[in-house]
């Protein structure tokens, strides 16, 4: 059976990337994307994910409905500095129709426990926001964390500072306690951090390759994209391109061999000065059931290859 | 030829059994031990060298003093959990004779310079304290670096916790800009963390194989050790033995098999909330030479076998 992947986004850029990833990968179907905060509020990345799909001709892609802020707060906001890097509509600012499809009424939550039991071990959820929605699923249906085929996230930063603050990164920093729930949880989690999404950098080259491919899906995600290039040199001017955090999620979800990962315990500080850092569980460290994975390096010619091969064929056929 | 080892030690309990692994490995020739500061004074740390180098049946390993305190510091003092950890004499406040040999008179500093000059790549230089005769050496002498055959040095932690808080391990707390300047020097050096050493522990089980031997070698190493078993069932009563963490690193430096590494280059903070964190430099993360290596895991049966055939066969021996 193809594995069935599950987006949980905060459609922002390179969420907007990640859709493009798994649905130009012919090895997986997107069943469903779920919404969360952070990149923008729920409703704006719902609103882009239903927009986007529709764009990149894929309307049968279902959009559910996740929580609208942490499990720790009751409201949520956007940090200036996510319009920055996003925009102020998550996508850079680019105008692009809305659907005429709305969200659906399950939530994200009861989507991803069903999802679980009707796909089992070919199932792989891929949240690249906080992880709000999956801590709830885990509340209300321990079990799944057995019976899912994998998890892969993109937040944390384990072997690099942290891009909030020297430890903490900007996905597990939104919800610290729910990614500490996941972590400590035993599901079979593989980290895609800032350890390697900082390695894989695109720049306007390849933006204008989508250009000159004359579409409006091209025309959108080289005009995204851009926005999002020109933001990093601002932000991380030493890099010379932005980072695939989100597509490469995707990417290891569709090929796990695009890293090499580390088998490790993992928790979130919660507690103290270096709340929301990703680190080893001192009191797992001699356990020998290493339930998470963190990738400590990245095939980088590679996931780009693939990366620039499987979005471009989807933006030249989405017309 | 024979690889040639010098440690660099601040001889308390963990200093002494990696001084024990290293008179037990036929492999190697440990032609020095240069003294720092740390777990004891340095003018302690020289003495307890010496005297148990004498214990062990091995007079002709000489001993050079280092610096006796931090490269950002004027004196040094020994913490009073290092005195719990190590006792007041630095091996568990076990009596043993002092030698009648003294410190020679060349420096710490210049016998390194020397003795890279003289063995080049087949000298491995194992720090197991702070890292200020180093960094001092490679100020004396910055060619040293490419000329070296290796560091494996006891210190850091990159996937755990630290030890002195949340991101800083003993060792590097010490002198955290004279790590930074090794870390960032170029030097083939293998950081043997709290990573590792936290994996590798030894209980009252193992100790009393060597009180059994019935030599005086034997009880000393046995009763020195069981004071720091005793520490840890205070400061980690969760590990259930004692981190053998200086071993370790000499155990690396005659067999680096022991532990597989992730080649990454490093850096240690010296400015804000986390000085002594040490960390992916992440201005380097893209750069493709890697001139470091972190132990990331270790073959924990196979050290242990190793660490106790190597010894138990020197306290035999020693008499």
């Amino acid at each position: 059976m193809k594995k069935k992947l599950i987006l949980d986004l905060d459609t922002g850029v390179d969420d907007a990337l990640a859709i493009s990833y798994a649905l130009g990968s012919p090895e997986v179907e997107l069943i469903g994307i779920t919404g969360t905060y952070g990149n923008v509020l729920l409703e704006q990345g719902v609103r882009n994910a239903l927009a986007i799909t529709d764009l990149l001709g894929h309307p049968e892609v279902k959009v559910y409905k996740g929580l609208s802020h942490s499990s720790t707060t009751d409201s949520f906001e956007v940090l200036d500095i996510s319009a920055f890097i996003h925009g102020k509509n998550g996508i850079g600012d680019v105008d692009i129709p809305d659907s005429s499809r709305e969200a659906e009424e399950q939530s994200a939550v009861d989507f991803i426990i069903d999802a679980v039991k009707t796909y089992g071990k070919d199932l792989i959820y891929v949240p690249t926001g906080p992880m709000t929605n999956i801590a709830a699923a885990l509340a209300k249906a321990p079990e799944i964390k057995d019976e899912i085929g994998g998890i892969v996230l993109m937040g944390g930063a384990l072997t690099v500072p942290g891009n909030v603050n020297a430890w903490t990164e900007a996905n597990i920093s939104q919800d610290p306690d729910a990614a500490n729930i996941l972590f400590r949880s035993g599901a079979p989690a593989t980290m895609i951090g800032l350890d390697v999404t900082l390695q894989t950098l695109l720049t306007y080259k390849e933006t204008q390759q989508w250009r000159d491919l004359g579409t409006k899906a091209g025309a959108f995600l080289a005009d995204m994209t851009d926005f999002y290039i020109k933001a990093y040199e601002t932000t991380a001017p030493h890099l010379g391109g932005c980072g695939l955090h989100d597509p490469l999620a995707a990417g290891v979800a569709v090929d796990p061999s695009l890293v090499n990962t580390l088998a490790i315990n993992m928790q979130v500080d919660v507690e103290g000065a270096t709340r929301g850092r990703t680190i080893g569980n001192p009191e797992k460290l001699n356990d020998p059931n290493k339930t998470m994975k963190v990738a400590a390096g990245v095939d980088v010619p590679r996931f780009l290859n693939e990366f620039m091969t499987r979005i471009t064929n989807l933006a030249r056929q989405a017309a």
